[in-house]
């Protein structure tokens, strides 16, 4: 089996199956507690808020531990959002986490602003800052396009934000850019920003929210007091140490020249067959349409012969039509015909090549059946 | 080393850990995705959704998937308090998420009653339904005491609520009774009911939310429409499939009669130094008052000795105070000198006899060094 469905979820990578059994079996002590041996537990969750906050180019008391990435992108808008009579300005790019969450605040009255993009699919920044103004409280612009692989400059998105209006709370859905590419938030000049842990080889069920020093929130989620009273729950002690673990993993092994390689070798493999790259990031989302076929039924072919990619986020795949490369101005026809191919730290370029071929043979199948 | 604060957490149970290996490492697919691979993941949550289900004596789709049993107790207020202008009535008793989620609605505006408790910790009924009204729109009670381990018993107490106003949503925070006592939610009559895994032997991150069949209530996280559009954000696999496995080995496990043992053997240790108990319920939980002692300061001794028990609950543990002891009388001076001895599954009399003779040395130590 070839997965390149790495966008939707990873493998648990070693270090981060070894924290979940040490800790689940052994350093079970509720962090909370006060013996000795719940201190050690309570220091592992310290040493791993450390090890990504410097990841993240941030302090590690500026980082809190949640259930997932949705729960951030929720909590930074659900209290993030302050003036509930100002505006709130976000990207037609973001993930369903994010876009829903904005349409939460729009149902309670908000003005609620939505940018555009460029064709490759990244914000148009022109647009971005034709809609902030001075009563604008809230940005959120995605770092890495989880549907087209685009990157969004934050640090020049956030000096223009902050040149129109310095109050706004600049937001960035970071999921699918941490532990791949540069990271430095204090440089990028955001005030929050979401992580996961499942896309960079940790378990599913656990996720951060940077929150830059001065800017206070209420918590989405009260309680025992947990994560210095912004989110209570017993911390998910496996969870947050493997996710440590993970992002190191990830981060010392993913390989950008290889992943271009990687990408290059489908892209001329399938050229020939006529299609065309959405968004064209260069990176390890690859969002290509073949025209005349229907996505799902050559996804389920190509499942069947072990190579497992996507149709876009895992998150929208209950919907039919894609919001973010409709977008990008795809016709319904294009988005129809529309796969997403993400590679990982697992892939090589020998299992590119191989499936590159599995597909084109399926899609000069599906063209043949259809004739 | 004898653990005795099963209360707090527990060991992650074999099977569960055998979960999390499989599920993280070979069943890693999301579960939105769209390939076979995938859909078995759907279905392994779907089979543990239906046998935590039905140790509730609920339907499968009654049952949300959410991080933890906080998350669950700050859902059901967040969104299950509708009428704004309403009254909800909370009982004295009740585990910390529950008690300031009911502060938030109370800093909201909403009045809320706090009800008082027995002496036994369990809750006063007749003082709960001098608090429900027709302009009641909420109630919660706890099963089983996370402090003094007092049952509330849920069929009464919900009869008797709807006597009076049938409208009234009734929740119950049920972390410390699932998988140990009979639980039937249809016959309890309850609305809405919290669990948590790692009460259980399984992971911490995990819990539930018991929705029954016709309350609508909104998400708290919302996104990318998983469970079924009321929990957002990639499920928890190994949470979830660890956390059904975990539930069942500790039903099969769980020894009442054994406990009860347990319990006396302690009491009976304790006794000739003129301990407290507080509330007495009989159960696994077993709260005690020892006169002239500072708890912190035994339960750091017992630690040294290898003997680990609580001081009520973990996530209370920054507070001085114990709210709930408060409120079935003790006095400062008695809180003081309180711990929590919890008894789980790991547990055997030769442990608890062993473990009660090192904490009576201990007090007899205390005493002595003050006198």
């Amino acid at each position: 089996m070839i997965f390149l469905d790495n966008a939707s979820t990873s493998k648990l990578c070693p270090p981060a199956l070894a924290a979940a059994v040490e800790m689940g079996e052994k350093m079970y002590f509720n962090p909370s507690a006060l013996y000795g041996e719940a201190l050690k537990v309570k220091n592992a969750i310290e040493e791993a808020r450390a090890q990504l906050a410097s990841m993240l180019g941030i302090e590690s008391d500026e980082l809190y531990f949640t259930s997932c990435a949705t729960e951030s992108n929720n909590w930074a808008f659900e209290k993030g959002v302050k003036n509930k009579k100002g505006n709130i300005v976000v990207t037609k790019g973001e993930h369903a986490s994010v876009y829903e969450s904005a349409l939460v605040q729009k149902s309670k009255g908000l003005d609620v602003r939505f940018v555009s993009l460029n064709k490759d699919g990244s914000v148009n920044i022109d647009d971005l800052c034709s809609k902030i103004d001075e009563n604008t409280c809230f940005a959120s612009v995605i770092h890495l396009s989880n549907e087209t692989g685009a990157i969004n400059d934050l640090q020049i998105i956030s000096r223009r934000i902050r040149e129109i209006n310095p109050r706004v709370i600049i937001h960035s859905d970071g999921v699918q850019a941490f532990a791949k590419e540069d990271i430095n938030l204090k440089k990028f000049g955001v005030d929050m920003y979401s992580i996961s842990a499942h896309k960079v080889g940790g378990l599913k069920g656990c996720g951060a929210l940077y929150l830059r020093k001065g800017i206070h929130i209420a918590p989405l989620i009260a309680g025992g007091g947990q994560e210095r009273g912004l989110r209570s729950g017993t911390e998910n002690v496996v969870g947050i140490v493997g996710f440590a673990a993970a992002a190191k993993y990830t981060r010392e092994r993913y390989d950008a020249e290889k992943i271009k390689e990687m990408r290059a070798a489908v892209i001329s493999t399938l050229m020939p067959l006529g299609i065309k790259v959405n968004g064209n990031a260069g990176g390890a989302i690859l969002s290509i349409s073949a025209e005349g076929i229907k996505a799902e039924v050559l996804q389920h072919m190509l499942s069947d012969k072990g190579v497992l990619i996507g149709l876009g986020s895992a998150c929208s795949s209950k919907t039919r039509n894609n919001r973010v490369l409709s977008a990008i101005g795809l016709s319904a026809k294009e988005i129809e015909g529309s796969i997403r191919i993400s590679f990982g730290i697992d892939n090589d370029l020998e299992q590119a090549i191989f499936a590159a071929n599995i597909i084109k043979e399926q899609i000069i199948t599906l063209r043949g059946n259809i004739r």
